[in-house]
């Protein structure tokens, strides 16, 4: 049953709303609870109302309409943000982009395809598998291809494939006063004018709303394999990281697990790995090229303190060790239940990754917090999920204290207070500290392009 | 001897510039013309005056000035542009890098390097060879890395290993009103904000000016193989491309020249291959990689009317291949003395590579002009090299409707009018029809970040 609309300022503009999408505009608690929320710890918050618009059309429809009555507009897709990303701090309208799921067109000879922004990575995996392609970027939960545009998100596949910066061809947008923009053709490269596809991917929706993207795609590898391997130290572990790295070997997966994530991931997925500091490995490529770089990861394994490799060859295989991989998250949450995670999410160049996990590894046994690691340590990115009861101040000013250290001492390294995540609402008092003076360039965008401030207001700054 | 100083409207600020610079801030003619043109037929425009900065610091305080009177400005690496992008059409001040040649840090284990502007793309391959490491991105000419980022340069490389929108870590830039920004750190992949880095890179000076720039670099390949192939027919030299492209070989060079562009490559590099239509080839990997790769190729080119590989496997033989491949520009000039060079540079999707290459030697055989045609063909990007005398009216005008059509045509097949080159002065009339809509928050942007409109005024878009 739909409950009572709400009192509210922007009634004049959920009124018209209303008259343009009739029941695809919902004012129910149940679906305005749904859509407060994300992944992360962060504090939920509601909306005024939920958009069902079903084409690019009816979104800038919506758009001209909110920015009419200056109501904050969040854009939504799977609600999988780890840094708040897609919570309505502001109130206003959410719109939810679950009605443009299609794909639109695969172009196999092209490797390209452009699809709906709410079609998923493994939605899309599953379009393309039979054509013999796959696209690779792959945050641990099934996010939407547009949600991963606009956090220029990752995976465990970027140390290869690079990430949605890397992959993404082209965009269409929606931008805030409703007009509707294509960012770029479907040539590889090109050198015509400012490179718009680049600024909104990563904008967090502050900029626009992604309707519809056009993705590069990857022939399915003649031959992969997949092998975990533990390791006596640590350091043994990173160290085989970073001399694989250096050595330019095209590895396509190397991710870090420490013991406690190891342990997690057994409790939950039901495996039976040793809980030790672990790699998990791919290799890609010809089957001589896979055996080639498996051998010599394997000796670069050897002399740092790690143990065989336990292969996973066949399909199933590999795709329960990814799973359960792309599991930690919920793993993690399993281990202390009705906790929130508060994920880190430091990237540091390579060379710094040793220093910059052990020292975080002491600021942990320091503290009364639990957190396992995982990583994607080939690009220099690794996580700590703290288990956090949200509502004890102690625990939250905690997690902040070791988190600020982290931030502070990547940046030191000249690393990064967020690989892939974004900045949301977690991250907003690093952008300073990370960028200086150029966040006002980033103001000078935000204010050019949403002169309103009604696209996800409050997130990556303030104005 | 120095001629005397112009008069002109700018004279307040040179005046306040020579306080500043001294001596380091010329008037001459000869200097005037020097940075009065690039390497296109572009028609030259002299500045008022040349500025020779010495630092970052120096080059704000010069825009500082510059803004104060509103003096237009225009960055100057090597000069070596295809079009235009450096010609001061509305006079004012160039700011010529020469002066900032450093390399400032190799960081051999994080595999990158920061550099000041002016450094060129050989020097960078100089200074770190006996490290191990290359920079892959090669424009034909010796650019400075500032002006290849600056117009999104890419070459032969960037099939395997992308062009400078994937090869630009982080820039130091000086904005429009003398801020100086950092845009990223050197993380391999970061989420935090907007992608400043891209934002600047292929600017062309228009958003501010590039003083330093921080690449990926690259382990020198075990083994490197380079290779030519002389074709029957131009479509069995396009079909091997664009079946090694969609088989995801990873070549690392895939370069046509047809018979035309041949002929001027022997004549000017003094070599004897045959004057057919012809592949350039190099295969990067382990030795069984690159013997495995070049195989595979082989047998494609030998289903497509292709000849036996000619090899170059010893250094001083790959370098005088890729030397009279860097050299083509200079070899078409020297087919038609006195002459200058009028380079198209449409990309289009790769399925559509040999339908827009073929109609396009259609229209060439049906013209009076004469054009080698010369492509980074794996990444879908070719050029034809129009020999023009361009006070003659009658040929520039054929230029003209030669290149319009080509341009169409790539944009009818989803692809780009530039491809390398930018946009520079001469593909302006293009942008709207390649991006529509989107051309107005490029423009937006521009009036955000450069007010006054003194950055590199006149190009990409009139405001």
């Amino acid at each position: 049953m739909q409950a009572a609309v709400p009192a509210t300022a922007h009634q004049p503009c959920l009124d018209e709303l209303k008259d343009l999408l009739g029941e695809r505009l919902s004012t129910s608690t149940g679906v305005r609870d749904h859509h407060s929320k994300d992944e992360s710890w962060h504090i939920p918050h509601r909306p005024d109302a939920v958009a069902f618009p079903e084409s690019t059309e009816e979104v800038s429809e919506i758009v001209k309409i909110c920015a009419k009555h200056r109501t904050p507009i969040v854009a939504y897709g799977t609600g999988t943000s780890l840094e708040g990303a897609v919570i309505p701090e502001h109130g206003g309208v959410v719109i939810d982009l679950v009605n443009l799921d299609q794909v639109l067109r695969v172009n196999p000879e092209d490797l390209d395809v452009t699809v709906q922004a709410r079609v998923t990575r493994k939605q899309l995996n599953d379009h393309i598998r039979d054509q013999g392609l796959f696209f690779p970027i792959d945050p641990g939960a099934d996010a939407s291809l547009g949600g991963m545009a606009a956090t220029r998100a990752s995976g465990t596949n970027a140390v290869r494939y690079g990430t949605m910066r890397e992959n993404v061809l082209a965009l269409t947008v929606v931008l805030a006063d409703g007009r509707i923009i294509r960012t770029s053709r479907r040539a590889r490269k090109s050198a015509a004018g400012y490179d718009l596809t680049r600024l909104f991917v990563g904008s967090e929706g502050t900029l626009g709303i992604i309707t519809e993207v056009t993705l590069r795609l990857y022939g399915i590898p003649e031959a992969m394999a997949a092998a975990v391997c533990s390791f006596d130290t640590l350091e043994g572990a990173i160290d085989t990281v970073i001399q694989t790295i250096q050595l330019g070997i095209p590895v396509a997966r190397i991710e870090l697990l420490d013991d406690v994530q190891m342990d997690a991931v057994n409790r939950f997925s039901k495996l039976d790995y040793p809980v030790r500091n672990t790699l998990f490995l791919e290799f890609h490529g010809t089957g001589d090229g896979v055996k080639e770089q498996a051998e010599l990861v394997q000796s670069i394994a050897g002399e740092n303190s790690g143990g065989e490799f336990r292969w996973a060859t066949k399909p199933e295989e590999r795709t329960q060790l990814w799973t359960a991989r792309h599991d930690v998250t919920y793993a993690n949450k399993a281990l202390r239940p009705g906790c929130e995670i508060w994920a880190t999410d430091v990237c540091v160049p390579i060379s710094r990754l040793a220093e910059c996990i052990l020292e975080t590894k002491k600021d942990l046994a320091e503290s009364f917090l639990m957190a396992p690691l995982v990583g994607h340590v080939g690009d220099g990115n690794f996580h700590l999920g703290f288990l956090i009861d949200r509502e004890d101040p102690k625990e939250i000013a905690e997690a902040e204290r070791l988190n600020e250290r982290l931030v502070m001492r990547a940046l030191a390294m000249d690393g990064t207070c967020t690989g892939e995540h974004g900045i949301g609402l977690g991250k907003m008092k690093f952008l300073t500290a990370e960028h200086g003076e150029a966040v006002s360039v980033m103001r000078e965008i935000k204010k050019a392009l949403d002169p309103l401030g009604i696209m996800n207001p409050g997130k990556i700054f303030t104005l």
